[in-house]
């Protein structure tokens, strides 16, 4: 353990010698461990799905398989999935019931679909696939999985920087003067990995852009809308009041699901977004599905009637995440901070912290990690193309193991992103 | 009602006369009887769904969530499903379970993404949104849907007119050998709507094919491949099987589903290919998609876990529709046979009726019946764009009413095919 700490940059080279040699045998005695940790994954630990086990009984052979409306949730139909699931999170994203639809068990699947519309029929203009340097604005670090969708469809992905308020704006409104530019991925709340929550100033400037392209859309996937960590959280402006009210309803198209609220393996998805947004979408999804998983979307309708059984069901979550986010955040604190040669965000919800350690070293804390059984996620998988140019960026995912093993793995965490800094000093 | 009836075709026009006065009376009695019945669509009736109610038990909060390899169901991963669900489904499709891929509730929703894969991907050439005059194949009639997903990706549709033993595989033989012509829509067992199966010779053609396109793909929707009616029902031969003899085995994409085998609105699609077509399907879906349903997979591998359970499953339906069937069989052989107006084939599973009226008057029975309250499936529908050349095809959807009213539905439409005949003939 080190206490009292010299920050690196004023050590003297024979404090950073001494100070390597003690890192060193820290780390090497770590092989005798034979550790087995991963921290590379945003999945919820069994703790947390056994809150749900609940719902696998709220709709069985006794207790009826209809809804409010009467449909019969076993049978074909209701394209946009049942009332009670757009009206809850109609209320949770903040639109009304009418103007959302209801899916399976994946926003993100939601999300590549209508990227895939736009390829083909265009989201309001002609298809994308005919727009030869199509562009697509990724904030990082960020979702892999977004940039993922988009590199796949062929766009070039513009890298935006994250600041603590969100997306560097004056980057943003510079962009979308470009007509190729068609789209931006946010997650505005508790972003994937910095765990930012956009601030009301970033929010508003979103209402307020004016792309040269028509179909310039906002993916705003609040993934995390409800998921926080430290009582009330952050608060988010509503994009689309905000959106409303500049006349721009028809720009966000706004995602989110219970994958993280109860199971992400039979979880429910929705979209959202003005009127016009939702029929364009449905032209498209009357050809693609008779009908998703309504009986799934009745259980859920069952076990979250409201907004409040959402949040008290987020409370239990965060008692269980909470621990592992403060063992990581502590060691950090404690063992890393007074070094000076890394810096993280705290954030008060969501899923991942974001460790950014001395430039052209994450590669390396991830090899010395791996190699004495530590897995993190690889180096730059935030960035497009998997591609961090300070190679200093590492997402942390603390929610899968225990509570110990997190303790132990940010041991390792430390150990080695201090090993790392020191070797390129000394 | 009518015996002995002569053919219309050999009555003298004052026969006609007496024939059509009698015909009225008996469609204006029809109005007083105030009838409120629907034969459109090819839904499976509460009874049917009753049959499965034990699915909803079978996964809970005490009976474990993890699959045979130890999965458990409720995270999040394992894109191409559980393994129970492939072995299951690669039996019945006669593949090995490595090439299957387990969904969602939809194998519509998979055709629609394959199809959309091969538009802006391809499908083993250049993406077909490059292909300026592409074509699918539609042989007719058939299901609506097929032809809806290819005319919203703007394929020119081309009509292969149905013989009784599948599609017409000289005009299919002629076609493929434009490259322009990417693919064919087939239901080969208990065809929608006709109830035809493919006949060996059929199937051997198929397999047979050498395209010019070398993207071309049979897309085989075997939606009935369990859902016999009369016994062992149809039997039909494996594609694959003879695809792999003939060297083209990339050809065919499979799909079946559970839809009605246990819910409609809540079940499991799969689709299936050699190892070539898997892997560039799992290409897109990689990014599409986490991991679809497991738990409402393992629900389904519980009830069903082998073909044994899935044939008793199937029986138990079949003593709920096949009076249904015969119902509307009886009555057209008792008062429709005998006037050589009309012609029919007797499936012997599925779930239609395809019903040929006298040519030009389709649209004319349909009407005769709605104005005395029955629902059938409008006229064309079954034919590319819902154009029904010669406007002489009902699509016949007897398993949603009980068996009385299909008993009802059933002499409204016979009276009216006679009437809207007579009308022309007299």
């Amino acid at each position: 353990m080190v206490i009292d700490m010299k920050k690196y940059s004023e050590m003297s080279q024979c404090e950073l010698n001494a100070e390597f040699e003690s890192v060193k045998a820290q780390y090497e005695a770590l092989n005798s461990l034979q550790l087995s940790l991963d921290m590379s994954r945003g999945k919820p630990g069994s703790e947390n799905l056994d809150l749900s086990n609940s719902l696998l009984d709220l709709v069985n052979a006794d207790n009826g398989q209809k809804n409010i409306d009467n449909i019969d949730c076993r049978n074909y139909g209701f394209m946009d999935g049942i009332r009670e699931i757009k009206e809850l999170f109609g209320e949770i994203l903040g639109v009304p019931a009418t103007q959302v639809i209801a899916g399976g068990n994946s926003s993100l699947t939601m999300m590549f679909d209508t990227i895939a519309q736009g390829m083909t029929h265009g989201l309001g203009d002609k298809p994308w696939a005919m727009v030869e340097n199509r562009k697509f604005l990724c904030p990082a670090p960020g979702y892999d999985r977004h940039f993922g969708i988009t590199e796949y469809f062929g766009f070039e992905l513009i890298t935006i920087p994250m600041n603590s308020n969100g997306p560097d704006m004056d980057m943003v409104e510079e962009y979308v003067k470009d007509e190729s530019v068609k789209g931006i991925w946010c997650v505005p709340k508790y972003s994937n990995p910095d765990g930012i929550t956009y601030s009301d100033e970033v929010v508003k400037r979103f209402a307020g852009l004016k792309p040269a392209a028509k179909d310039f859309h906002i993916f705003w996937d609040n993934a995390y809308v409800v998921h926080d960590l430290y009582g009330e959280g952050d608060k988010l402006l509503n994009l689309y009041d905000e959106c409303v009210k500049c006349g721009s309803e028809d720009m966000p198209i706004m995602f989110a699901s219970t994958s993280k609220v109860t199971f992400p393996g039979a979880g429910v998805a929705v979209e959202a977004g003005s009127p016009n947004t939702i029929k364009m979408l449905k032209s498209r999804i009357k050809f693609q599905c008779i009908g998703p998983d309504k009986i799934n979307q009745l259980r859920h309708a069952r076990m979250l009637p409201n907004v409040d059984a959402v949040k008290a069901q987020m409370k239990k979550h965060a008692e269980i995440i909470r621990p592992k986010f403060d063992a990581v955040l502590c060691e950090l604190n404690q063992t890393v901070k007074d070094t000076g040669i890394a810096h993280w965000e705290t954030p008060k919800g969501g899923y991942f912290i974001s460790l950014y350690v001395m430039e052209n070293t994450a590669k390396r804390v991830e090899e010395l990690c791996k190699n004495v059984g530590l897995t993190l996620t690889p180096a730059g998988a935030s960035y497009p193309y998997g591609k961090d140019p300070s190679d200093s960026n590492l997402r942390i995912a603390p929610t899968l193991p225990s509570v110990d093993d997190i303790k132990t793995a940010a041991k390792v965490l430390s150990i080695a992103v201090r090993y790392a800094a020191l070797e390129k000093m000394v």
